[in-house]
């Protein structure tokens, strides 16, 4: 990790445990679609790589408007105050990826994708 | 459960293992919130309540646009072709409430809370 890591361990290691994520956008509409945080991939400059099918709300919205958040957590992990249970909001951008070798990185990974929605981290804040 | 149930077997299964849960509402901002499967709370005509500390962008944003969406899993539960791993959607009203029966069954639950986020179920919707 950086100094300019934006992603912090602690959002690594709720990385390391099963649970839904959520992702929201309103372009168009407001819409919320999940994922697990076993398929999120994080890139060496800290995007985070989805794979998705279906998605199509969350393309027609980011193509309007790419602003996104998405959520992650875990209880089996410390929060402030050493309490368990810790998640995080993530503010960013979102787009598809659809070829190239990230694309193809996640296709391997993960072969029922049809594209790979790709998040590009503005802020990540550990919520508790 | 009824006939008239909207929350299915399945749903009630997801409360009982642990994960996030993740609010979403847009009124003046688009915003996304989190708690836990286990503090979820169901009542006979099947609202659901949250223990509400912090929730105040939600607050602002239901006072204005009541519409919300919610999203809840479990990747120890099984979903569609007995793949592991199901989650819900759930389209509903969110109001708070700050004193009464309701009130007191939660406070007494959960003495961290300082209003109960209630939420009318539209629809639930097993998205896997």
């Amino acid at each position: 990790m950086t100094e300019k890591s934006k992603l912090s361990d602690k959002f690594h290691e709720v990385l390391t445990h099963e649970g839904i994520v959520s992702v929201m956008s309103w372009g168009i509409e407001p819409h919320l679609v999940n994922t697990w945080n076993s398929f999120l991939v994080i890139t060496e400059d800290e995007r985070i790589l989805i794979p998705a099918y279906g998605y199509r709300i969350t393309e027609k919205n980011v193509a309007v408007n790419p602003h996104i958040k998405l959520s992650v957590g875990s209880k089996n992990v410390a929060g402030y105050k050493n309490y368990p249970g810790t998640g995080f909001i993530i503010t960013g951008r979102g787009s598809f990826i659809t070829s190239g070798a990230e694309y193809d990185m996640m296709k391997e990974k993960f072969d029922f994708l049809t594209r790979v929605f790709e998040v590009t981290v503005d802020k990540a804040i550990q919520m508790l």
